[in-house]
């Protein structure tokens, strides 16, 4: 087992930040692990806004519904959906793009984000800095649009805290690996069984951290997902030029 | 530089690969790599479905639009954004999904499976494997449900392929760093002049390594995303219960 392994199984969020700078340096090793990742068609639609200033940090915490780990922290990487860059490509060959206005280019946009961001985070923990993956910029699409200046066809999806480690998180366990990994083919029968048995061990996990008010995994992912808890990602998507009708 | 940021700034797809196993005990703890990394509300709404059968492998290279290295690497993993398993959890909560009737749903699926994609390539290539990224799984994606028993509320978005490099592949040169990291906000005013920089680079890179009929980054960009290429994400994806409505 090599340590780049090591560390990927080890992966854990950290919500509790010191108050010291990353080294420059650093975190542009960082940053270019996520430039020089892979991307669809290599169409490179994704971007990263970088934001360190403590103002601003603190907004996206609120943008975020208050999580105070995005303003402790002294970084702060938006992970940007970017088919404008494309667009003035295709401008600039003479041709008028189209893909942004559809499911096909929301997925590859999505997706080539996800590859960026997960890249961000093996490299920051490789660096023996801690991470935390934040999605609850998407509870305001339009404020991180307003705060970043994005321009149409560009949707911040997604970002990450990176900072030196005050108190470290744990390595919360994961739903059985038989509903994660299938062979040849997707085995319906084992998904309610492993979702039995991971309510067990959430639950044990819960008590053991002194997490008191866990909930089990399908009650907690229930209580989420019975409603489009961030219902303005497909209003604002849309009026940033995403169409999903084809 | 410690080695993992190092791998990961010298990223690059493989398309030619040795006929030789994945050793089963490597192709695990890259499988757990994935298995291991974080995802939205922990609700971990992604799956694998590792196909290591030469015949389905010969299938999904066609599938792919006539991808030879997916036939000839000995292990192609599907990433599958999975809210069955999250419906599953809110059945035996008593509760009805609706999250995958959204446009949020999608979004934090997709990042999702960029992030296990991602962790997957690094996994991989940190044990001296060489990897390639496949999104032409979506130009038939009705063809992939059907081979891999996918049920309803599941959608094969991307995979990756693993195997011992034969011919080594070369480091694509990106666009621009300043097109890619933005600071504070977004500048707009660097793109056009990034892409034009690129296009020369680009066409450096090609004729470096004999690929005469490269085209500028502007020009294959354009063609691709004149139009919508893979047409039928949106029809299956509809199909297999996801809205994009709300």
């Amino acid at each position: 087992m090599n340590p780049t392994l090591e560390q990927m199984h080890q992966h854990h969020s950290v919500r509790s930040y010191q108050d010291k700078p990353v080294d420059p340096v650093v975190l542009d090793a960082i940053l270019d692990a996520a430039w020089k990742g892979p991307t669809s068609i290599n169409g490179q639609q994704v971007s990263l806004v970088v934001v360190q200033d403590a103002v601003r940090r603190a907004r996206i915490a609120e943008i975020a519904g208050g999580q105070p780990w995005i303003a402790q922290a002294p970084v702060f990487v938006a992970v940007v959906i970017d088919f404008h860059k494309t667009a003035v490509g295709a401008e600039l060959a003479g041709k008028t793009q189209a893909i942004h206005n559809s499911v096909e280019g929301f997925a590859v946009g999505a997706v080539d984000a996800g590859i960026a961001l997960g890249n961000l985070m093996t490299a920051a923990r490789s660096a023996g800095l801690g991470v935390v993956p934040i999605g609850g910029i998407r509870r305001d699409p339009q404020a991180m649009i307003d705060l970043l200046g994005l321009p149409p066809r560009t949707f911040a999806v997604a970002g990450a805290v990176i900072g030196h480690i005050d108190q470290d998180g744990s390595v919360k366990p994961r739903l059985p690996r038989a509903s994660f990994v299938h062979r040849e083919h997707y085995d319906t029968s084992v998904i309610a069984p492993s979702i039995q048995a991971y309510d067990i061990t959430l639950n044990q996990y819960w008590r053991q951290i002194g997490h008191t008010d866990g909930q089990p995994w399908s009650a907690n992912t229930a209580e989420t997902y019975q409603t489009v808890y961030f219902p303005l990602t497909a209003v604002v998507a849309k009026k940033q030029g995403f169409g999903f009708d084809q």
